[in-house]
């Protein structure tokens, strides 16, 4: 039995998975199953290192999906269209679809998925989060059994980068940022990156699986790391923590109760994050990415490994290939139902919750005029509010205007109410010792 | 569609299964498919905090494989006899199995395997290997792309848990195990733990799915941590390095040549390894376990979490009861063929190196007499073998037993051939100069 693969796209993935397919000895026996049948590619006449034969490359996209040698039709293109279109079209005949393509699923998963249900089709996605780390069929067919509590992870490979530079180096954000895009870290347009976004299509993928839930993309808060400054990344190293652009979805529970499994209410949200340095997360410097899972009964479980790159996200694509050609195989080509593990539909409805409602430990960094008694008032503020602190600090006055050299007090909150904490930072604001509130950032 | 578990041992895997079992809410809809039908213990008037209904029970686990409304077979009753049997006993009826049991696996797998394939029924152990960390499914179902280069991990906690407190603490072998034994992270006989037996049962598991054949596991060189002296941990960390008991399976290669990659040839092994601090299994204390595993194109991978424990185990062996009734929904029970990523049947021979063959960074340590010119002789010796050596270090000369207060050197290689290595090693023991070969550890 040999099965036929589309290709849509020979960039720097789609080249990888037809290097793999080319070269089957020493991997699994299946790879040697798989004969690439048709590529789209933009341009016939660009030059490529390595290529699959000429006679297999179009520049017709619907060529491919629609080839009746095509069983499995492998979307590398990216972007919104026309991958979308393809995708859906692949599915209307019947053929599974295998995408890296985060973006899509993230803003068009319900209709994909539900186009899939329909059809009977599987489309997996394990290279559109995390690269080459195995994270989305852990989540799918090893984690089943748990409820899950959290799943936070460092997904983005550009901002870590940063990050990890910015606290080796006590850089500044737009410094490492020039010098990432120079050597090919960072795109010319980082907005994705940096702004969070590109965490937040990855993060909103992960929350469908962890929960069996859709949650609106768009309605999840996103900060990203532009405007991070170097000083919060030196603070945070002298408290212990270091600061890591964090995606996390978190289940809500009244406590002691599971009344609500039906419905879960989610915290989901991505922001830069000071994570204490001896947690698991981090560790994980440059361009790795890593995903912890929690869960009752499992308890914590983390997936490391790099989260970009030709290689790794190739290794993906083909091991979801794979997988539907074993089950392919199990099922005779039979088009029967789907195994609901692999084909991982929605199960119930997730809603995310108000962000006043939930409960964060946060950093923050107040400029002040450098007078006895300012720490106290700042305490009573957060006292008065509600929220307990973990820790109050005043730093080495720092003068970066040529102005008069004011103080500079760190505060660190143990968990607390959002709500509470915002009072207490618009009271604090009001106070005439405090000039700004420079930063504030979620602490784990 | 209802799934009939029997279940073999209610011990604390066991009740951590039934109780997964007995709240389906809030996890995969599938596990409210699953209905525990059958339970097999030693005793039945044994207390138990929460248990199956009464009537479940029987001490005769025979009844359990063949009670008609059994679909799936759980073995938790670990040992090699009566579970090897009773595995057997199960695939013969045609009743898929999952097991957590890894000395059975390690000793019986290729008997069990022959048998499961010829039956066409799976048989799943997931748990076998680091507990509650998903490490089976994603090396057959995520990485099966990937040419495995190496697979290196720490798969024993109890060992783990001495090591960290031994680099804490600075503590000996003997006080911290006496103190886990007291704790109950070792068991009153520790020998296959702390022997490396249990890390060799699990190494040789790991080394067939990553390289889909047996190796033999009475072969596979194994060494504990029972040897190692508290000085060693010390001197490593003075060196940037922590000690941790690895199990590693590794493809030994003709460089550039992929001709053997029918017959791999393997180097397998267990051992006390010296590891640099920021390598990523560095940082794994505890009870915690970590795999990593280094492919071509995925690049490095790793997998993270609870070795050990009731819920992480349980957590393991339902996930894969849940694959098993996944893809049978998927086949509509018909018992076809199997998938064989899932199946993971052996596809090539796989056969372990000649050990003077392999190639390692070493740690030694010697006692010399304290005089001038041994360094000299020492290196002398190892450079006229073909050892090149990053570092040699005189350490403070240290007093134990009241004689002479003699020198301590430490010699780090770079990666030599086995065979020279131990040759310069037989030249230093026989120079005068040289009391003894003190200590002979791994490096990474």
């Amino acid at each position: 039995m040999t099965i036929g693969i589309g290709l849509l796209g020979l960039g720097t993935v789609g080249a990888g998975v037809a290097s793999i397919l080319a070269s089957p000895e020493g991997r699994h026996p299946l790879v040697a199953a798989l004969r690439l049948q048709r590529v789209a590619v933009r341009d016939l006449n660009r030059s490529r290192p390595t290529s699959p034969p000429a006679e297999l490359l179009t520049t017709d996209p619907e060529a491919v999906v629609d080839d009746p040698g095509v069983d499995i039709v492998v979307e590398v293109m990216g972007g919104l269209e026309p991958a979308r279109t393809l995708i859906l079209r692949a599915i209307a005949a019947g053929k599974p679809v295998v995408t890296a393509n985060k973006a899509v699923i993230a803003r068009h998963g319900e209709e994909i998925a539900a186009a899939a249900a329909a059809q009977g089709v599987y489309v997996l996605i394990e290279a559109a989060v995390g690269g080459g780390i195995p994270i989305i069929e852990p989540l799918k067919q090893s984690l089943g059994s748990n409820r899950i509590q959290r799943v936070s992870g460092i997904i983005n490979g550009t901002t870590n980068y940063i990050l990890s530079r910015m606290a080796a180096e006590g850089a500044a954000y737009a410094d490492v940022l020039a010098d990432a895009q120079r050597l090919g870290y960072a795109e010319a347009d980082p907005a994705a990156d940096v702004q969070g976004g590109d965490a937040a299509d990855k993060i909103a993928i992960l929350t469908r699986l962890a929960y069996g839930g859709t949650v609106p993309r768009g309605a999840i808060p996103t900060e990203g790391i532009d405007q991070l400054e170097a000083r919060d990344v030196a603070y945070a190293a002298r408290l212990g923590f270091v600061v890591k652009l964090l995606a996390v979805a978190q289940l809500m529970e009244a406590e002691g109760e599971h009344a609500s499994s039906d419905h879960p209410l989610l915290d989901v949200r991505v922001h830069p994050t000071l994570v204490p340095s001896t947690h698991p997360l981090a560790g994980v410097n440059g361009v790795n990415n890593a995903i912890l899972v929690e869960g009752d009964p499992v308890g914590q479980v983390m997936f490391y490994g790099p989260g970009a790159g030709a290689g790794p996200t190739a290794s993906a694509v083909v091991a979801d290939i794979l997988n539907i050609a074993g089950i392919r195989q199990a099922t005779g080509g039979s088009g029967g139902s789907l195994d609901p593990l692999l084909a991982a539909g929605s199960w119930r409805t997730c809603s995310l919750v108000e962000g006043s409602l939930t409960t964060h430990r946060n950093y923050v960094r107040l400029r002040t005029r450098d007078e006895a008694g300012v720490i106290g008032k700042i305490g009573t503020c957060f006292g008065e509010a509600g929220v307990s602190i973990q820790s109050i600090v005043q730093f080495a006055a720092q003068d970066q205007d040529g102005g008069d050299a004011d103080a500079e007090i760190v505060v660190i909150t143990h968990e607390v109410l959002e709500a509470n904490f915002r009072r207490a930072l618009a009271r604090i604001e009001a106070l005439p010792e405090v000039e700004s509130v420079a930063a504030c950032l979620r602490t784990l």
